[in-house]
């Protein structure tokens, strides 16, 4: 949102977090616009998301940052304030399937994504035109099963020229390697095409028909280096019925997909998304 | 939540009214267990709930309320400070259908509704075995179409006899006197067996079948003078096909109507719903 | 589906449909590849819906529906054989809005989608460059709120031009002038950004959030000359709550509207919909 | 459904089976209530339901069968015809929990359950008072985890002496013998408290919760030698959030669950579940 800080933390819960924090901003007379705070009790964890407006407080950003630097220290905070006025910065990468892309091209032309998609990478040329009619920078990137690792440099590089932030792997059909994913974590979102944990692994759909369920799901999740494995953001689940072949199941688990994803993605890029060993809080 | 104190209020929105509560818990070491905070823009106002360890106090209920109406008083707040060890006392008022008073009473019975059910007020004998099997008092009270002040009076009696402080119409099919709504205004929980707005009225489900619609819902609201217009606590629909008939869409109906009354029961029971005007806010 | 015929038919309730129709069939050797039936006994009205497998038969699709008349006529059939090689016709209209039109455009592209999509028509420029990628002819037809006839005329004369037999308003925000839509009987299907019945009329998300409701929806329906109430064909509903805004709701309703017309048009397209009264059948 | 033959048949798909069928009943002036058919393309196997109306026809149930016999030799079918006025005899088995026990008893009170439940074995005391005031005998049967045979010896014994046909384990927390699930084959249906593949085993919502799933669910499923692994019949899911600790998931799973075994045990009450390999067909 424009004119505002996020300030974003999570720490051990005691007492006094709270208190010290809003007490740093209402002295300087700053507006709260949304707050958000959690207590995993088994974790013995706190987290908290706080949107203030910018224009509130008499200094600026770095100010507050240095402000709020000695409160961070004291509850060992892993903390960050974040402008609202610059979206991150997004990498798309695709493969043949269009469903994820177009869907997300659409939402950021129609202002539903607070977020600069900086490039498309995509392991095949088709959907060249289709990006270059957003404006935005199309690179193909074969991977060639013989040698993915150049593949994945060129990749990789690409990421790192545009200066990239996020990373959303929109029906990519590449397992990238464990090395990207360490680089970047916690910033590469993933669509997984099933109801995570069920049907890991290759052809889902397929799994799901023969297993005869009578839902079909997907999940949006951070990729880290254990394939499927990642901390899960958002899910949903479709009824199907005997009718459907698994040519079916595939076309209705894609309208699954993209709407999980971009509420997945809508809440990375509002940096409503906390991860605190292999679990999520996703603040509404 | 035993050994909890509930503190929830609602306000004009200004800088300083989290740093002010906080600071009051945490300069007495207080441990805030759960936290809800929420601005409605339009509105300018705030709402919060907090949930704070009783035994982390160094003092008792009197006193938190004591030191807590200052602050209150300051920013102008509807609040109170509610003993989690108190659980609520609730009528239930029902008629010749079981579905939602039998939903009810198991949940009660599996503790999974924190309240003490203190009666069951019916208008037909039928459900007096069932009731009474659970060791909750039963009350035939007919209410006479000639006569309806009668019934009403017995009613409003045996309420203030069992000192109820929450009326739980379960599928109750009497509209009750706008002077017995505005007594116990945000006191009484009704589910509609519509999605509301649609359908007010009588027989929603065979309006909702002439009309074609491809999902019946239930809407579990609070009760004010207005028929079917009061602030929406929890709601929800399921899809229905042209192979049902009205009698199946009844049937197929019940099912959501329990399920959102338990719902929206459960977050009044635990002061999780805040209203200002005729909307509501329901905290997670 | 390739190589099918889809026979589809209603008629009054008795016995001996099926056994006529289905002797017919299994007389020629004809291979059943999908029925499905459907009697409401409200209406006393039997629908029914078979695809045949083309090749499983010793005659072309002339003489099946020259065959079938007489069966058609006993039984006072609204009837029609549709070639499953002919795949439909269809004109979408749009506004400013891209999301419902992006959504199709992009189904159809990846053969989600059984039809010709043989132009856009549009009140706005804005769409044409995305379009034209698509190898789709793109006409920009404003409607002056003046004259609205000389809009609607050309708007006309496209459909026409084109021999459209489905029309798509795909968030198209003019509503059609009465003749249009009758002489298009069953044939236009419209998005309504509102679960119907509820919050017909103007800025329905507005509304559902001055009403406070749980969950907003979608409904997809044929257009009829009376606003909003056409046959519906497709609905469904999202939960949302208090920290939504009114323009929340319209993002989270906009991913609502593109899955449910979508869903209608699909079973629009496979001759999944029959319609009796202002009902419908929309067979799985 | 009363007065009504329900002929049930699944078989090897050729042209012919709907003509023969039909033209049997249409033959003898039958009334076809209800009809569905299916074919499966992969298993080439053909599945159908038909409701009759019983006094459309010139003879009785038995006359009925005879004359479908030679139908069914020709095209291999397994097959059976059910008289609508004999509903179908279940034995419920139950442990503590009670949340699906009080939801199908007050289902069949209210009628919205089509069977005699016979009787409820449960391996603890705690529900015989709520059981008997709806009029249903009350077993008391020990699993002693020493000597588990002896007790599901009795509970065997007792099915057969009830004469009972369908046995539901609504929340039994003991996995029966091998030869008891062959020997009532497609008549045992279990509710799972998981959405099935996932979460395989004991604890299910713990493990759910420590997997940070964002759904759970329930599923329906015929009991097999090979534990949760039959045929799945019916599936649900439910939102959940980081607010909810394993217990709140438990509790959110219990509304699912009673949801989703009473739409499972309807469906087989009416013949409307046609197992096929491991795989269902439920017919709407």
């Amino acid at each position: 949102m424009k004119n505002t800080y996020r300030i974003v933390y999570n720490c051990p819960d005691q007492p006094g977090i709270v208190a010290a924090v809003a007490t740093l901003l209402s002295s300087n007379n700053g507006w709260i616009f949304e707050a958000s705070h959690h207590s995993d009790h088994e974790a013995n964890w706190f987290f908290s998301r706080l949107v203030v407006k910018a224009d509130s407080l008499p200094f600026d950003l770095e100010e507050l940052r240095r402000q709020f630097a000695p409160i961070a220290e004291r509850f060992k905070m892993k903390w960050q304030i974040i402008d609202g006025n610059s979206p991150r910065k997004v990498a798309l990468l695709a493969s043949k399937g269009s469903h994820c892309l177009s869907d997300l091209l659409d939402r950021w032309r129609s202002k539903d994504l607070d977020c600069e998609i900086t490039c498309v990478i995509c392991n095949h040329e088709d959907h060249r035109g289709l990006v270059e009619w957003y404006g935005i920078p199309y690179h193909y990137v074969p991977v060639d099963k013989n040698d993915k690792a150049a593949g994945f440099a060129k990749t990789e590089a690409l990421i790192d020229q545009y200066k990239a932030d996020t990373i959303v792997l929109a029906r990519y059909m590449q397992i990238l390697p464990p090395a990207l994913c360490s680089k970047y974590r916690h910033q590469i979102l993933n669509i997984h095409h099933s109801f995570l944990p069920s049907f890991v692994g290759a052809r889902p759909y397929h799994q799901a028909w023969q297993r005869g369920v009578k839902l079909v799901g997907a999940t949006c999740h951070y990729v880290t280096e254990e394939l499927d494995q990642g901390p899960i953001i958002a899910q949903d689940t479709i009824h199907v019925s005997h009718t459907q072949t698994d040519r079916d199941l595939e076309r209705l688990g894609k309208d699954v997909e993209k709407a999980v994803l971009a509420r997945g993605l809508t809440a990375h890029l509002e940096d409503r998304v906390l991860v605190h060993g292999n679990r999520t809080v996703v603040f509404d």
